[in-house]
């Protein structure tokens, strides 16, 4: 199934979650991992309606997950996942702008599987981690590379405003070890690995994350990036897309940003 | 004035804010930062009621911030202020006990100022900083060592659940640079240093945190610990108190939570 949060641009509405069925959104009563139901309200959506899909009380990530990205950037394979933060502050919605700060010369993409987590989870083995997920979507960690690289710490380089744009929905029935993550910047091919090559698979960074820290409901995971990071410059426009690998393994669909 | 929040473990009640006068209490609707006013009820309150006192989308925090500490770990003085994320979930209360993670074999305190946001600002310059505070704090940067020069990263080895005890309570009129931090452990001094020491002050921190990202009413920061770091062990006690510093100045009191 299909999840999404709309704020139709033209109504005075609060941004509310609905389950998508084609052209028709049945609104829910809350976020559907708190438990939402569908009011009974069906409107019908477009894309300028989509938010960002999440509400997270936190957005926990694992840096050089694929093996070619970790070599491309001079790094070693962490022999444990490298977890790091970025703050809510810097969520964004689909068809939004991703702002370049001033302080940064050399802005990066870096496209990955985002797990939105369902049931609240601490110490969970690898064998009972995907039971406590909701669903899936795509994400950018987009990066200030030459801050992160100047201030050892990723927290700035990794945590300006609009440096981490989600969605365009939620998909909930899908294999996280069967899909394709692509980037393109202004329809050029930037980015495209498989999710089989995490060096460790969703269960396994869900293990290790929940050993360190209580993950709640709604709460956003960024799994790693493949190969072909590269840089984001002023008029961009950035799309990252998630499709299903192999014979009509089901995908996520795209995500699209522009840079300004 | 002192605003806490308050769980009193007897009441099948949700947790409520309140402002503090003397033994009574008097509940707002809300946090006081999200315009919180007070309904008319007042109640007696105990120390065990005391909840921690914020829910924050992010702490936000400073490293090296004091020069002897930074030396006391065989670290230069950064040029520019070292950020970093702590989780949500690893927030504890007055009372609460700090959590021992099989992971590590060597926790220790940090004790610091926590500066509570009262209004949202992005880019704010030193000059306005301090009118988007609303109070202060005392907060234990708990943090795993090893864990922490194991990853360079400091997200695992700061952040897991119980690592940031805030409390007691909110103290609304203070001067950030007239206070002086104490952390005892099982009644001993280990640190106790002036916050007129900080590298960067209250104001330049708000400054140069606002410039990567947006700081919303109830996100709380902490400010860099002074020298005296170390250990805590099974059965430890952990006082974090701040106290005004020179005469009749004003201070905020005494967080104590245990070790186990």
């Amino acid at each position: 199934m299909r999840f999404a949060r709309l704020a139709p641009p033209d109504q005075d509405r609060p941004p509310f979650y609905a389950r998508l069925e084609g052209a028709a959104a049945l609104v829910l009563d809350r976020a559907p991992w708190l438990g939402g139901t569908t009011t009974g309200e069906s409107v019908a959506w477009v894309d300028l309606d989509l938010a960002c899909p999440v509400e997270p009380t936190k957005i926990l990530c694992v840096g050089r997950n694929y093996a070619a990205h970790a070599r491309e950037l001079g790094n070693d394979i962490p022999k444990e996942p490298l977890l790091f933060l970025k703050p809510p502050s810097s969520l964004l919605g689909p068809l939004q702008t991703i702002v370049l700060p001033p302080d940064s010369q050399r802005v990066e993409h870096e496209a990955e599987l985002g797990v939105v987590i369902g049931r609240r989870c601490r110490n969970v083995s690898p064998e009972d981690a995907l039971a406590h997920v909701f669903g899936y979507t795509c994400l950018g960690d987009i990066t200030a590379r030459d801050l992160q690289r100047k201030d050892v710490q990723f927290t700035r380089g990794k945590g300006f405003d609009t440096f981490c744009p989600v969605g365009p929905w939620i998909e909930t029935a899908l294999d996280p070890a069967q899909l394709r993550i692509r980037a393109t910047v202004n329809g050029k091919l930037r980015q495209d690995g498989p999710t089989s090559q995490m060096i460790w698979g969703v269960p396994a960074l869900i293990a290790a994350m929940s050993r360190v820290m209580t993950l709640e409901p709604g709460d956003i995971l960024a799994t790693g990036t493949p190969e072909g990071v590269g840089p984001l410059v002023d008029g961009d426009e950035l799309v990252i897309e998630i499709m299903g690998e192999g014979d009509r393994a089901p995908g996520i669909g795209a995500l699209r940003v522009s840079v300004a």
